[in-house]
């Protein structure tokens, strides 16, 4: 690595500090007034930023000793790069939510305690609420914010793990499960609520509420193993990993202010403040890992920060009661995974990489494919779903003279992307595709309020019991 | 590595998953009942020693693969083994902790919400306290507890990384610092008690209670800093950090039982229940690692093991408000801290390793030693220093018949030990250090509640508002 890339430039030092600085001061000036959690928090995510992009700078090289590296197989030169500085991003970030935890919730002031930390001397201190801007959690809250931070740290844990030993896909696709342990655990010892609000026109039949019961933790736990699951594998150009996620958590974000630019105050504020206390940093190291990430890559994220992304909603969703939002933000992902399935269960053999092919001819990629012999050719009702997408525009199909299958595109949305579009650059590639998420997400974001009073009483917008 | 060596015998599988079906069969008793937390954790205690030593035994080749390997140098051959075998401790001993959760807690039952997940219609069920070990925690102490394993979480993935990049000790000895940071925060908002009990003598001048304020936070700090780094330095050689860690554990846990079998409840129960949840599957995945990690050692424990287990006494000392309990039983730590100074700080020269000496010859261990050539003799303060505490047979130091210092041994209490009792071989040294751990933890346990009667009012024994 030449020394420039492993230290800031004077531009990028000086802004760096210029944003930490004015950062600091916001901050410090929430202590003036009644300490508005929702600047603080704006504050922390500049923060997190700046220390974000400078330590992705300053520790590459250590990572490539450690041997967390990787090869750009889309580029004309192989050079190595850092790899799973999603870690980093993991870092960052959960320090910055832990030390945000004074700003939103009240402080109990105990007295004295009758000894051993007994609770039975409290003074509590009543706060005034003023506005809904300076509105501070219940205490009762603090239970829900630790267990998610304890889902993303695990998340991060289980992330570098599969980083270290790249474990193999059956066994690391239930590693959100077992970060979503915690998560569902004090959901149930905290909250427990695991009814649902059933649409109108069902109503006559099954009742306002549903009580899902154990089945509840089950569609948590369903969303919390696909999430990131759906992220990790809608990877393989630079920067499409982080501009996914931006996406969705940009969207999200946008979902939250909804909730609190209402002209009265909403019931689901509160559910709606603590998902942008987990947005906003997230953002904050995301754009700092993307600028280092983006077409030409000058460090890979590693599965590490595509598990923890996707965990961040998970977080956000379950906690804030718009699962089934984040769903529809993830409809991309959704159809990359189906579309997928016919090589992950086997169907269609799959390599260990399936990203598209880079040309070093024309330095454009091309989607990447799987070949078939001709002594080797898909089971009779395989070769006839082949040939019905390949019909359908929704796979390139190679034949034969005598009509036998030479080789078909790999089954992800990046190939089929390129199948539509023809050849891409890299950096084409990955914008078409952000642009797309964007766009189907905002559609997704209007039919959920638009089309919400028509499934439901009210939406959500006005006082409601519906949980989205 | 041998086959034999990396997949558990046949008496090992039936041994491990005899005791895992007993503590399955415990766990699912205790549902039956009101479900004693105490019986559960017991329970899963058994079960984390058993996935532990299966786990240590099945992934050793895995973490060699990943570059997690060290060479024993206190063997005549020089074989490579399995490296951080802590992190796996930690992940299993995280997971247990976070499944406990429901046992000791109470179950708010929600029954519905007007949407956003508020809690405004909230049906709370009424529980029957009986007896002192059904007993169950307020939902005031889940953030504690939560709050604790955020900590435990921190540190293992910051000795990981310690571990994989090899920080310097001069940065690595704020690691501790970081990873105390949840437990503070949450110290802070949810509790906050600043003030510390005066002793008797002292009372006249400065009244019964003492507020330190901002200090408190820095002696907490302190102690969460001291103890892992203190048990991190402890170490060289097989087995000497997982015994002194069960033996603080233990000495912790008896000291917790002393409070749990008093005639009457005493008011420090919870917190000592509370210090138990967290102490029994330690000593669980500590056993498991002791048994592999013992003379001839099979695997390295890694920073890892040495920073949580050390966390681990910070977390239920700080939340159990005895941390002075803690200091008591870290005396030898503190020792070997006080002792190591010289080198720690630069008077005498440091070389990478201290551990004692391999002589293979005799297949004993003797103590390490830092040479000094004629030319590069201690300053004439140190050198004094040196020669005293020779005298004091705190030292071996060689001299030339010039009188200048050929050699001065290591300043570890591993070396001085040998210094005191000759060669030995390195299971007899653990062993004569960990006997001596308990001994010096035992009498300090024993002036603990003897003495702190003269000191104090009474003992916490009694009712009383002291917090050890």
């Amino acid at each position: 690595m030449t020394p420039s890339s492993t230290s800031l430039s004077r531009t990028e030092t000086l802004s760096l500090l210029a944003l930490t600085v004015a950062c600091v001061a916001v901050l410090a000036n929430t202590f003036q007034g009644d300490g508005e959690p929702l600047i603080a928090s704006l504050a922390l995510s500049g923060i997190a930023y700046a220390a974000t992009f400078a330590m992705i700078r300053w520790l590459g090289p250590t990572f490539i000793k450690a041997g967390l590296k990787g090869v750009d197989m889309a580029k004309p030169y192989r050079k190595e790069i850092p790899e799973c500085m999603g870690a980093l991003c993991a870092a960052v970030y959960l320090l910055v939510v832990i030390i945000f935890i004074p700003f939103p919730f009240y402080k109990d002031i105990v007295a004295a305690t009758s000894g051993g930390g007994n609770r039975d001397v409290v003074l509590h201190v009543e706060h005034v609420q003023q506005g809904r801007f300076l509105h501070r959690f219940p205490h009762s809250k603090l239970a829900s914010y630790l267990s998610a931070i304890i889902s993303l740290q695990s998340i991060a844990l289980l992330g570098i793990g599969d980083d270290l030993f790249d474990i193999r896909w059956r066994h690391k696709f239930f590693i959100p499960a077992f970060a979503s342990i915690p998560l569902l655990v004090v959901y149930f010892v905290d909250f427990g609520v695991t009814s649902i609000v059933i649409p109108i026109p069902l109503q006559p039949y099954l009742g306002e509420l549903f009580d899902l019961g154990a089945l509840y933790y089950v569609y948590m736990a369903g969303v919390a193993i696909f999430s990131p699951n759906s992220i990790n594998i809608l990877a393989g150009i630079n920067g499409i990993e982080v501009t996914q996620s931006i996406v969705i958590a940009l969207l999200l974000a946008i979902n939250d202010c909804l909730y609190l630019l209402t002209p009265y105050p909403h019931p689901a504020t509160d559910s709606h403040l603590f998902s942008l206390y987990f947005l906003l940093p997230f953002l904050g190291v995301s754009f700092a890992l993307l600028w280092h990430n983006w077409y030409p890559a000058r460090v890979f994220v590693g599965d590490t920060y595509c598990y923890f992304a996707g965990m961040v909603f998970v977080v956000v969703s379950i906690l804030g009661h718009f699962s089934k939002t984040l769903v529809l933000l993830l409809i991309p992902q959704i159809f990359n995974f189906v579309y997928s399935t016919p090589q992950l269960f086997g169907l269609v053999p799959c390599p260990r990489h399936r990203l598209p092919r880079f040309n070093a001819r024309t330095g454009l990629l091309e989607p990447s494919v799987t070949p078939w012999t001709a002594e080797r050719q898909p089971k009779p009702l395989v070769a006839w779903g082949l040939r019905l997408l390949g019909k359908l525009g929704l796979l390139k199909i190679t034949l034969d003279q005598e009509g036998k299958i030479v080789e078909t595109s790999n089954f992800t949305i990046l190939n089929l992307w390129l199948v539509w579009r023809g050849p891409l650059r890299e950096d084409r590639l990955a914008l078409e595709i952000t642009a797309m998420q964007t766009a189907i997400g905002m559609f997704g974001l209007f039919v959920r309020h638009g089309l919400a009073l028509l499934v439901f009483k009210e939406d959500n917008w006005s006082v409601t019991m519906g949980r989205w």
